[in-house]
């Protein structure tokens, strides 16, 4: 990566060049839907009262050096992760002893977690569940061992609302088009290639996943036709990723699907007395589906829940028959407590849920040692080094819940924890930081040319379908596959990377040797 | 169309249903490139400077109704008139008859022809000819019987940069996606159905077409790569219209094409001894292409020509060996002076060049009566016609050059006249208003919905390449297709149908018997 080779990617434009790539991009964008509806900060929402102003969305002119071993290890393991996750959330015994850990410092697990109990005492209807997951890695070069070959490191897993699936198929392609019209330079040409660009499959991938799902459904033979139900965040500025997914849905499998506002769910949903979910659209009253499956892409952070209301409409949700992508004890999961378990060094907890040993030893290897910030022996270790500004510089702060934005960097982390009581520190893990290559590229976002040092960060989409299990039974895998990957790239300053926020950039992959 | 059935199409929508329609519309259109770059008074180009907003294009939100019988006479007869254009532009003495009669009155023709003259005197060095040609049409309903059947009336015929067919294809797949989600209200389940849309396929058609000269080119030999070159206005708001073209032409027929902007025609072109047209994209100046087609989306109005140097360009490019779509006198051949020529009653032109009496009469059933306004005995007649108002209120006052926005209707003829020399009369052809029957459509333009009487045309395209004749052979035609149909609906406030110029909407038929 750091080769003479790669140091002076991407190349830099002449003017005209830069114009030649830049139109044709801006072009090519529009006319495939590589969209976002424009940010309050360049449209103003009086401008455009009824929303019909797009713009490309932040993408990358380039597409970013990936180094091949990672990139393909990245998709290898996403079967196993998705085994991984899936054991997890069928293992409710196992979560049980997670979330009450976290339950009385973090409000949002709690109420998944009543939400669950609640559903229980009354006994589930559903027993499958659908997962649409993506594992994050960023590479890590071993800065102590420059020699050494760099490897994958999972930055988190995501097990609800994961996103861009829509828009990373469509910026795969972008850049196999500007391959094509020679929008690069030619100095790039035994590094940009036909085949060291990979087109990610991610959206008809994961519309694949919600057929499965839908197709799995066993109807309550009301009669009434079937379909997807999105349950949506109103208004929605990436609506253009998720509409790819739909229209996928659509024209490859020909299931139909609805949007619905997370909080118009009591509206417009009734559960019949065998808990049959009933949609009824808005706009047609006499009509009604059943919904075979719930796609969340609303209810992963605490800001969707307004009040008891929308809890009560989660509630109501999970009650249902419809299989859940995902359910609660799905997105209990994805947890980053979850994940810190998992990586404590010495763990017992990953062997426990992956059975093969070699399976288990691949995924070890994409984590990043993380601790715990609680009482136990690795707890006690984390805290000094939490609390040393020396040691603390190599580490990030996460808390356990679900949603970017508020990790805690480097030499951030000492006075934060200084002004937290010491009861809320379990709420956070500690993490040592990834370090990636340096990288640069060059992003245009609300039409501005921006060009540094980045950091790109992979992630990788699994689509699963499971059963749960009952008693002594514990369920079992019945779809499982690597369904095509994002990447995004964040400016090297920024150390927040959802691009949707306005951090970061999609991207593809170019892969390379060595 | 007046029937009970139709006189409440469309349907009034519900605060709900329009909420629905609306919102998968304009969600779709962006996701599929059914785009256009905001007009200036929507945003201002300081706010985006850059260029990289969209909206969705003015489109109606239902499919005009349209007779069946008119729909398919007009994709049936597409070939015939390809037939006849051909025809027209390859008969250079039959032109220079037309021609002579503009020349003194019409600068522009008077160019085009001095352009086609100046190529002649060298002699013509490619003999293949593409047109890519659009006829238009109107619904005539006889008012005096309404009884009688509705008959298709053309009202033009453009032989350059007939436009729509890239958005063409997208209007009618999102009407088409909008009865399968159920957008439209059960009360036009009679209506609107699967059977009733028409798919146009003009972007892939069209497309073909280009890659079809592409194919007949017969290389230089010089060894350089092949391309099609698209000759431009700059900026140009209607780009995803055009980019759908190349798209398909890359993505199907694997055709490279590169957009130049008229006026920079000469810095990027050059011409070498045997007028091989070589094209060096500004961005790579170490490569050249050699061009095997001209596809001009600019050159068709005097407003592109600002200066004797464009004037040297379009000369440049038409002594080129490229094929030009069109040549000069393929673009000659679509003045209004031959449409008014053809049309004026027992013209014995149009068997002149169509020789199945069948076809000739098909073809001759489509045209409104038009007068020439000279000095002929038509021109003596039509003169007394458009000088009355009473008469004048049923004609339109159209000049003979192309593009759209110089006409003059009914009751402002008259005084028109009045102001105009009579020396300028013969500039303009004097046609009789074609009476569409009253339709109401819903547009959505800039975000705004506007509801009311509408007024369609059916554009069909078609392809055409041919060989051009010399001296006794009068050459033949190679290919001749249909290539699918646009539906431009305007408001019948309106008198002008360009829906670029802001006035109109695309659109899609919905077929209705009787």
């Amino acid at each position: 990566m750091a080769s003479a080779l790669h140091k002076d990617y991407p190349p830099e434009l002449s003017a005209e060049e830069e114009h030649y790539l830049l139109s044709n991009l801006k072009d090519w964008s529009i006319a495939h839907g590589l969209a976002v509806r424009p940010a309050p900060s360049f449209v103003q929402p009086s401008q455009d009262p009824s929303g019909v102003l797009a713009t490309t969305a932040p993408v990358t002119l380039f597409p970013s050096l990936f180094p091949r071993v990672c990139f393909e290890e990245g998709l290898a393991i996403q079967t196993a992760y998705n085994e991984l996750y899936s054991a997890i959330a069928r293992d409710e015994e196992w979560l049980k002893g997670i979330v009450e850990e976290l339950i009385h410092i973090d409000d949002f697990v709690g109420k998944l977690w009543e939400t669950h109990l609640a559903v229980k005492k009354e006994g589930y209807v559903q027993n499958l569940s659908l997962g649409l997951f993506r594992s994050d890695y960023m590479v890590h070069t071993n800065s102590s061992s420059p020699a050494s070959r760099p490897g994958l490191k999972q930055v988190e897993f995501n097990t609800i609302a994961s996103s861009f699936g829509g828009l990373s198929t469509q910026v795969s392609a972008l850049h196999r088009y500007l391959l094509t019209i020679d929008a690069y330079p030619s100095s790039t040409a035994s590094i940009i290639k036909r085949d060291t660009l990979h087109q990610s499959n991610s959206a008809s991938s994961l519309a694949k996943g919600l057929a499965a799902a839908h197709n799995a459904y066993e109807s309550s033979r009301s009669g009434r036709p079937l379909c997807v139900l999105l349950v949506v965040q109103d208004p929605e500025r990436n609506v253009f990723d998720q509409r790819h997914l739909e229209y996928a849905l659509l024209e490859e499998s020909g299931v139909r699907s609805f949007r619905l506002p997370f909080q118009q769910t009591l509206s417009h949903t009734r559960l019949e007395s065998d808990r049959t979910l009933v949609y009824t659209p808005p706009n047609s009253r006499t009509d009604s589906y059943e919904v075979t499956t719930i796609y969340f892409r609303a209810g992963y952070s605490p800001d969707d829940y307004l009040n008891e209301q929308d809890w009560s409409a989660r509630l109501y949700l999970e009650k249902s028959r419809a299989i859940k992508c995902p359910s609660v004890l799905t997105q209990l999961a994805g947890c980053k407590k979850v994940q810190q378990v998992l990586a404590t060094p010495h763990s017992p907890h990953l062997k426990h849920f992956l059975s093969d040993d070699q399976v288990a030893s691949r995924v070890l290897a994409t984590f990043a040692p993380i601790y715990p910030l609680d009482k136990s022996e690795a707890g006690h270790e984390a805290r000094n080094l939490a609390k040393d500004p020396a040691s603390a510089a190599r580490y990030v702060l996460k808390p356990q819940r679900e949603g970017g934005g508020n990790n805690i960097y480097r030499k951030n982390i000492p006075p934060f924890l200084e002004k937290l009581p010491e009861t809320h520190w379990p709420a956070y893990i500690l993490m040592e930081m990834i370090e990636p290559p340096p990288l640069r590229n060059v992003i245009l976002r609300n039409g501005d040319v921006q060009r540094g040092g980045v950091i790109g960060e992979l992630g990788v989409y699994g689509v699963c379908l499971w059963r749960n299990g009952d008693g002594g039974d514990s369920g079992e895998v019945l779809q499982n596959w690597e369904a095509g990957y994002l990447l995004r790239t964040k400016g090297d300053q920024s150390e927040e990377g959802g691009v949707a926020a306005g951090f970061g950039a999609v991207d593809s992959c170019c892969v390379v040797d060595g």
